[in-house]
């Protein structure tokens, strides 16, 4: 995977951007852009209390959603100009539960498409001086019209 | 899948209740408890504004939230007394753009275990007058004292 | 989801039934088409010892082989003449052991599409007189060129 | 994951090895054991015409097998004595054909646990001098009784 050594255009990088400031969910639950690269992203979530289950923990619902929009915004830095990325599935495997104050997401294309492309997810939770890995996805998304 | 016809205890379906009731996350978004059966769930989305991404669409991340929390708390109703549901993993397919003013969300346990469950959750989209099933979502569910 | 009622041309009915008896692999463990419909497919294997795993359970990975293949042959039935049909990803979740004499599988169309289709198959084991679900899988399709 | 560094017991090499010894189907098809560290197997099969679906290439199932396999005997290696370890779901994303003379597959345990863990299997095509990723999967196991 040599996606990461590519040079980024203005307009990869531009809209990889827009897909985070211009997504409504997005800016409602906090996640931030934290760095673009040729076939990645990095984004990052300050933990407060309304992102939480019965249980204490974050939901799995805002894990998934970092994880499958920084991997929407990784594909979309590799996407030819004028194609929207879409997701077309994703699979998230929780594995502890989500407890700290931030969590951090790397997501990297596995293999870019013309039409169809494969990218995964891994987001960690870093409580005090801790990071643990605690949920990985797999995400299959379209580039259309 | 005899499920359905179980009678629900009035304990599991106040656990189910307070799956919803007391998961910060869910009251954010709004998502709302419509239904429930020994095995299975229904709830519902007034869709906002805040509910979208960068398309118009409703984001992937609302709509993933609601399979899976739905599919958790369809298998609490079937749950031990005292023990939690908490996801293992799950998978959604999203089969078509979200667009319309309301999410509804069936949950229906699938294959109902002492330490493994597995769920299926189906959201539809009502437009107007028409319903369309938007995503399937399959979850792995683990039961823990 | 009217898949089923629509009429199969002889066409899409050669090509899903070519999908079977032309992959060595399917000849080789032994799945038979049973039935084709518009967006649909049954198949069954007879159990044989080759099949088995360490347990002596069905081999996950024959259970996979019948869902995923049976799922091709019925998004098959439904693509446009000349397309080929390829596997994206697919999930499967197992939901009990399997052991029996045969294995039945039904693939139904969820979804089609002119590029992509979604596909869910059942697999169950029938032991003596009893047949019991085993395993649900969701299978996403490419139509290539 | 420091599970690479971790001393393997002669027990967990020995169950590991059993597990591809004595699965039939494994046997029947041709995947073979190439390496065992605690929490990682390698796996590589020669490619025969017995393999390919309809297309020529391997068939999904044969790369589906290789992957979840290979994942059984990582989680087995770090599984308790006398555990059996079945597979609960797996996914698998087929990002290129499988085009060659053999398959090679890593699986690598992400999160050990005694009840459930977590496993990726990536599965390598090699034609002539040129090794792909063909397949990637993310697989959840049990560890029962």
């Amino acid at each position: 995977m040599n996606t990461n050594q590519k040079a980024l255009s203005p307009e990869s990088r531009a809209y990889a951007a827009a897909i985070f400031s211009t997504a409504p969910f997005i800016q409602e639950l906090g996640i931030e852009l934290v760095d673009i690269g040729a076939g990645r992203i990095e984004s990052r979530l300050l933990i407060l209390p309304k992102h939480l289950q019965q249980n204490g923990f974050v939901h799995a619902g805002v894990t998934a959603t970092m994880a499958d929009h920084s991997a929407g915004a990784a594909a979309g830095t590799l996407s030819a100009p004028g194609k929207k990325v879409l997701t077309v599935e994703f699979k998230i495997n929780l594995l502890r539960p989500a407890i700290g104050q931030v969590l951090r997401c790397n997501a990297i294309v596995l293999k870019p498409g013309r039409t169809i492309s494969f990218v995964e997810s891994e987001v960690f939770a870093i409580n005090e001086d801790t990071e643990k890995l605690i949920a990985k996805s797999s995400v299959t998304l379209a580039m259309v019209d």
